[in-house]
């Protein structure tokens, strides 16, 4: 047992920090202890001795028995100033917060490297389903042909009441809210950023690559037209928010973050509610899945505290595909295969595609199959109006080795015969 | 990239080592090199270059060239010959011989602590699911309330033929053989005993405990009964031959590998064919759920391929839970919740059980279901006979702690009036 002791200061006690403070109190082995919280409001009523709270950062910062800073606040730029001192004064650091990771990723490289601290942040990203050090000490940059998953727990937990109750986009919000399972803000869950951040790191530890979300394509669930659910249900699929990366054939990354139409052999469609999942396929291991709690608070405070282990044996991760191996980087060239699914009255002229797989009108209701070049989704919006949703179909990234064997017989004219434009 | 170098002496060249060889060739990222292969019939005719090849085994341990062993061997005392010699001659050895790791873990750790060399075995558990460096980086032992495995994929899939196509296990049996998913000798996989070799060290990464097989109750899918799957069916359940631990209240660990009736919201439900899966709960994550392919030549090799890639930047198992938190011991104190299933002929006086649940009976075949302490079964064998089989209930393990909420309202008295006996 010659665990370093480890001596907390926590930023936050919101219900992740609250869930630590109860795990850490029932976990006698790990030779850890919590010495201060910093909250910004110090005299409201808390499940925890008031001795414990402060409201100076400088009070945990500048104290020399503490040698963990575990930050747990919402405000990412507060986050990161916290963070940034923590390092610098020699104090390894646990996170949880995904935006401030995602948007100031190459400085947190940069301070790791100079301050040698370890930075640890395994609940950033599927709480509980260990993924970043699975990617980090497990796959191969070689062997990882690619990786898909549900990483955002309230978009999955709406999408679970649309398609099993068949309620309305706005209701499932609501109940998601009420149940505790989407902010009261929800925009950046239902915008997909929240995923895009997530993914944004990921594929640090997947590919060694440094990105940033707003170059990746990205949508979320708020587009989602109430038909597409009957769609999906009459092809026996489910609409899940799904993250993807995938190797193509020049070794390059494709990855983007769309609504995916989902098959029920696909170990994705049953990961219902808020849970996460992910599905990773290495070159000769075939298909892998690992399934768990994505959101709540012990799940995630499970995870923070599993980062505090790893510090008492001075685990630190290696970004060994950024630095040991030969990064990878992203694919701007590559090909997507979605459905559009646009309400009556808009008009569309899928001009963009590469070509139409299929095609269905209705009075109300309308949409088209297709293949289309990323590089055109990047350069329009007009799959980003309201009234207008863009749903990646099963196989969803074609890679433009492969685009042949997707080469649709009928030509552009017998299709204008069918559809008389 | 300074990942270390690593020269390859491998020992056997069946599936699995020309899997690797094939794995190799396209794994160029990787700084490693096939030196030498030692296999038994050097004249055998191998889609690999004669050169390669020696039947000489000293000729890789004495190269110095050479400093990774990789041994694929089925015969597991040759094996440990080899992984020994290896070890003390200042070499790493990778190996997915369960049997040897089994039969001989006190003295493997021995000899990695006296050699300081790191002795990887991904691929002896669970093949492609990353499940020993799971259990030793990411679960503190205080926090893994149990673990849930089919950790077998012959029996798996021979009791996936019986279920889903209602073939009698000897037609399945032969099919699995077939197919390429049993040995023509099948015995250890049906009598539960790869399981129980697989479990034994699956048991020190996860909790610190050095056991051997014959200490934990297992028994495998040779004694189950045609009528046992028409029961699971009726209750909408499956027989699975699972692997568990349990942390009981008084912390000491219960562990049994037996068959058992699978309901279908239990992940392992659907777990089917060759297939592995694991469900681990820790303390605050709640359940989590790991799933890949448990056998094949190249998942087996892709495993294999992922410890020596671990090896290139010095990983070696700390056996945390052993050696530097306090090791768990197996209890020898708790219930098992199962059904008893019998032809008519035998007679079972069900003495042995607290108390008795359910009873049926018809011309041809019966069962009941009860609680029994787990001592009973170890002192006596009326449950391995031929004819009668022993199936764990779905909340099987039962801690002592617990039992009261269990017993029925019926006394033995009712009962004997209802049965006449």
């Amino acid at each position: 047992m010659n665990n370093k002791q480890l001596t907390i200061g926590l930023f936050g006690f919101g219900v992740v920090g609250e869930g630590l403070f109860r795990v850490l109190q029932q976990t006698s082995s790990l030779n850890a202890r919590l010495e201060k919280v910093c909250i910004k409001h110090k005299n409201k009523k808390r499940n925890a001795p008031a001795a414990l709270f402060t409201n100076n950062a400088q009070e945990l910062l500048n104290n020399q028995d503490i040698n963990v800073i575990v930050e747990l606040i919402d405000d990412a730029e507060a986050a990161f100033t916290i963070v940034k001192q923590a390092l610098k004064k020699g104090k390894a650091v646990v996170s949880a917060n995904k935006k401030m990771i995602a948007e100031h990723l190459p400085e947190l490289l940069e301070l790791q490297k100079k301050t040698e601290q370890p930075f640890l942040y395994e609940a950033a990203a599927c709480a509980s389903i260990p993924i970043i050090r699975n990617l980090e000490e497990y796959y191969d940059n070689e062997l990882l042909q690619s990786l898909r998953g549900i990483i955002n727990g309230s978009t999955n937990f709406i999408l679970s009441r649309v398609s099993e109750q068949q309620m309305d986009f706005e209701t499932a919000l609501k109940f998601a809210q009420q149940s505790g399972f989407a902010e009261s803000d929800p925009s950046l869950d239902i915008s997909g950023l929240d995923a895009a951040n997530k993914w944004s790191f990921l594929l640090t530890h997947a590919y060694g690559i440094i990105t940033s979300p707003d170059e990746i394509i990205y949508s979320g669930i708020e587009n989602l037209l109430p038909d597409d659910t009957k769609v999906a249900a009459q092809k026996n699929e489910v609409i899940k928010l799904v993250a993807q990366a995938r190797k193509l054939k020049d070794g390059k990354i494709a990855a983007v973050i769309l609504p995916q139409l989902v098959k029920n052999n696909d170990p994705l469609f049953s990961v219902k509610d808020e849970y996460n999942g992910m599905v990773i396929e290495s070159g000769f291991a075939e298909q892998q899945f690992f399934y768990g709690k994505g959101a709540g608070s012990l799940p995630t405070a499970s995870a923070v505290l599993s980062d505090i282990s790893a510090l008492s044996y001075q685990y630190r991760y290696e970004y060994k595909k950024l630095l040991k191996q030969k990064p990878s980087t992203l694919s701007t060239d590559f090909y997507l295969r979605v459905m559009v699914s646009y309400v009556s009255g808009i008009l569309l002229n899928p001009v963009d595609f590469e070509w139409i797989e299929e095609r269905f009108s209705s009075n109300s209701h309308n949409y088209f199959t297709g293949i289309i070049h990323n590089s055109r989704l990047i350069q329009q919006d007009w799959w980003q109006q309201k009234g207008v949703s863009l749903i990646l179909l099963p196989k969803g990234i074609v890679d433009k080795e492969e685009l042949a064997q997707y080469r649709p017989s009928k030509t552009e004219a017998q299709w204008a015969e069918v559809f008389n434009y």
